[in-house]
């Protein structure tokens, strides 16, 4: 007899030992319960009332712990997948279909069309049956979302086709169904529930809000939150956009979170969007912050038409990611010299070497330094000062002051010129970029927290939308990968000259 | 050279004539940008922004004339269809990977889920691609609502294959859109703006509205009004319902418009659903009031406790449509003899005589006519008495009370007994009862007004919705074509033996 583990109580951890592979008696009752909902529920006719079934299924999902409820959505995504005798029954009579290409009658082309549609719906699923049912129920949808949570972390754990093809399948309805049409934006604003707004406090994603004072400061004057809401997820965000009110393009964090408004809100000329988070792991994948900042703009310019600047104030969240590996590996390059590169034994990621220092800039980092030019290259130091402790570089106006030069010009570089597959490196970039913003400008000390100065070297850039450039900036970026930049920051790429 | 015929200022008229075969240079030209940005949009990458695109054509479109549009929209149906080179190539590739069933590799299970992934994209229709693009752009969901209107009407003048699936194609998006999660439940008051209440007005299919006394009538004290609204048609319900808040079972409409409140709501035990209506002829098929009156039934009962009972008060729209064609057929019957039934040129739909009045029914009616029974038949009479101009039996006191016992039998026949396919005949009825309603009560005189009259002799109908019953109702109906009855209804039909 297999052994009978004690089911896990926890839902995202459970054991994983080779024991839970036997499920216990419960378990295994538990998930036949489970797939003959599922079963009654997709076999339903079009009119027939799903919702006492979907409601046990949901029930009982719900009670499952989380080794069982890995289990049902692999039953979900293998038992109840596409219909493949009826696609090829339907692909057969499909192929007798064909004519010589010659005019058809009207009942022909009728036919071919009522066949078209029929193949259509055989290779849908019958799991996406079952999602469209759920998604007419009360609680439905929020019910979706979570369970696509739930598929996320299994697919990370099981990396199979048929989950894979599960969760492309959840995900593509949700695209479907959390259109712009279906949201709502609201104001978010210190009258809304506390329920609502502790909801704020946990999702806020970008820059944690501290406390309670904190979150009153943000929707306050001066200020603006906004909320994306659907009708079925109600007192709960999707995702929400944090603006700050000025009179110019402010490029520091620290002076939108902290400083008291500068001035009254008519004088503004200027909306910062310093904030988007999302709220729902279940809708990873799904764009909607894209939606929201048009929709905001639009808002804004109604509201108070002195403001003619919207700009974002926005982290760079993979700079260093990018930096310190490539520091690294042209400090070994530099070592071993040119022509030993090819003999390296781990392929590289660059082929050519080269300084990622102008000498200027070198010269000076030595110097600063106090070190001997022969001894350590300026990469060498520029790597250490970046990865020591406690950023220790950060409290030394000298240092601060010779780093400048060359993390700009550098992180102009990452963000405009360096690309994978013709897109930005950075996700923060792709996603404004696409949406038609450009890069406006690179700030230095822009974020001076631990976060910041880890994942960017304290450099946070502001991205501009400018409305009569949305649609070239998109197409130009899309069609042939170029980013829109201001002159400012065309600069340092000529520098690097 | 074609004549180039005025082009017509009317939307839904416009010249047929044989001349407007042939377009001018401005239709054409204008017919071809229209073209082009259609195929602009859909040839458009996932990301690329087709905000301008869309509304250049959303502009075009509604600058046509009714002749131009029913073209553009061949355009779409013929022009914009499936890629049937893709879906062969497709297909093919598809069968290339057909296994002998047994066990695949993770990686072969991904490119037939892949395979099958693009083949059902392939399978949509462009077309479709299109309406999802203007789904996603502000006020578009209501241009293709509107767009399916003029659909709906084209397809009527020009009954082609193309033109149909377009019509079922945009059909299923908007089923698929507008779901439940989609809409929001709102109460119409007083309150409301002039804007939307004007609308109400123009709706209300039912029971028109009169006046402006008469529509704050029924939003007032005593009644509800409640919409089912899209967030992206703000201000225009698609769906509404009128209810009376009474102590009983209400069988008459004029007691349910023209009465002040007889009771206080406090007191109120039983809410009346006396009218529900379409706002959109674009969204003719999508049932959007069986999820309207599930969420109202919710919503009363959380707020007015005491009630109890819910149930409509409803026409029968299809009764005298029925009754009076074969009451025609067997007074020829009657006169013929049954043995030359089967010579008669144009066949009958029913294949047996039979006497639709009871002998007691029969003679109360030779009786109350004065008429002698061996000149002509009860059912002659019958005929002749729902024929006459102005209804004049319902002025009649003798007469109403002598109709009473056949209409109603043959009304609780109608409504219960006779089937086509399995459903209802009534259109009503089976609203109702695939919504698991089932069928309380039969009110003689329930709507006296000339519509009321001449579609069912004045009779109206209680559909009851009963919680605990909904899903037994829905299933008996869909699954044995059953419609359940108050014991009352059941009354009538055993005295037809």
């Amino acid at each position: 007899m297999p052994p009978t583990p004690k089911a896990s109580q926890s839902l995202h951890g459970g054991s994983k030992s080779e024991a839970s592979l036997f499920l216990s008696d419960n378990s295994k009752r538990a998930l036949e319960k489970i797939r003959d909902l599922m079963r009654d529920a997709i076999q339903m006719k079009k009119n027939e009332l799903p919702d006492l079934t979907l409601s046990k299924l949901r029930e009982e999902y719900l009670k499952l712990d989380w080794e069982s409820r890995q289990r049902a959505l692999l039953v979900l995504a293998t038992q109840f997948g596409v219909d493949r005798k009826r696609v090829h029954d339907l692909i057969s009579h499909y192929e007798s279909l064909s004519t010589d290409g010659g005019e058809e009658s009207d009942a022909a082309e009728a036919a071919r069309y009522r066949t078209e549609h029929d193949l259509r719906s055989a290779l849908m699923p019958l799991s996406a049956r079952l999602f469209e049912q759920m998604n007419g129920q009360a609680g439905g949808l929020k019910f979706l979302v979570d369970l696509r949570a739930d598929l996320i972390a299994t697919v990370k754990e099981k990396n199979l086709a048929a989950l894979r093809a599960l969760d492309s399948e959840l995900k593509g309805m949700f695209a479907t169904w959390l259109g712009p049409a279906c949201l709502e934006l609201q104001q978010i604003t210190w009258a809304n529930s506390a329920a609502l707004l502790e909801r704020i406090v946990v999702y806020e994603a970008v820059h944690p809000i501290s406390n309670l004072y904190d979150l009153k400061r943000r929707l306050g004057v001066g200020r603006r939150c906004y909320g994306y809401f659907h009708p079925a997820i109600p007192g709960e965000p999707l995702v929400f956009i944090e603006v700050a009110l000025t009179n110019e393009i402010v490029g520091s964090i620290q002076n939108v979170l902290f400083e008291e408004p500068p001035i009254a809100e008519e004088e503004a000329t200027t909306a910062i969007f310093y904030s988007i988070s999302s709220t729902q792991t279940g809708l990873a994948g799904i764009d909607l912050g894209h939606f929201l900042i048009k929709r905001v703009v639009r808002l804004l310019r109604q509201e108070i038409p002195n403001i003619q600047t919207f700009v974002t104030l926005s982290p760079i969240p993979g700079f260093l990611k990018w930096l310190l590996p490539k520091l690294k590996l042209q400090i070994r390059y530099a070592q071993v010299g040119a022509e030993d590169i090819i003999e390296m034994s781990d392929p590289p990621s660059t082929t050519f070497k080269e300084n990622l220092l102008l000498p200027e800039e070198e010269s000076n980092l030595v110097e600063a330094c106090g070190k001997d030019k022969e001894s350590i290259s300026g990469m060498q130091i520029l790597h250490d000062l970046l990865t020591s402790s406690d950023h220790e570089w950060a409290k030394s106006a000298k240092l601060v002051e010779v780093l400048r030069a060359p993390l700009m010009r550098l992180c102009a570089r990452y963000l405009i010129v360096e690309k994978k597959r013709g897109r930005a490196l950075d996700q923060v970039t792709n996603f404004h970029v696409r949406n038609g913003a450009s890069v406006e400008r690179l700030n230095w000390m822009g974020d001076t927290s631990i976060k910041g100065l880890e994942t960017s070297a304290g450099i946070m850039v502001n991205y501009i939308y400018r409305l009569e450039n949305i649609d070239t900036n998109n197409q130009a970026y899309l069609n042939k990968g170029i980013i829109a930049a201001s002159p400012a920051i065309e600069q340092y790429l000529q520098s690097r000259l």
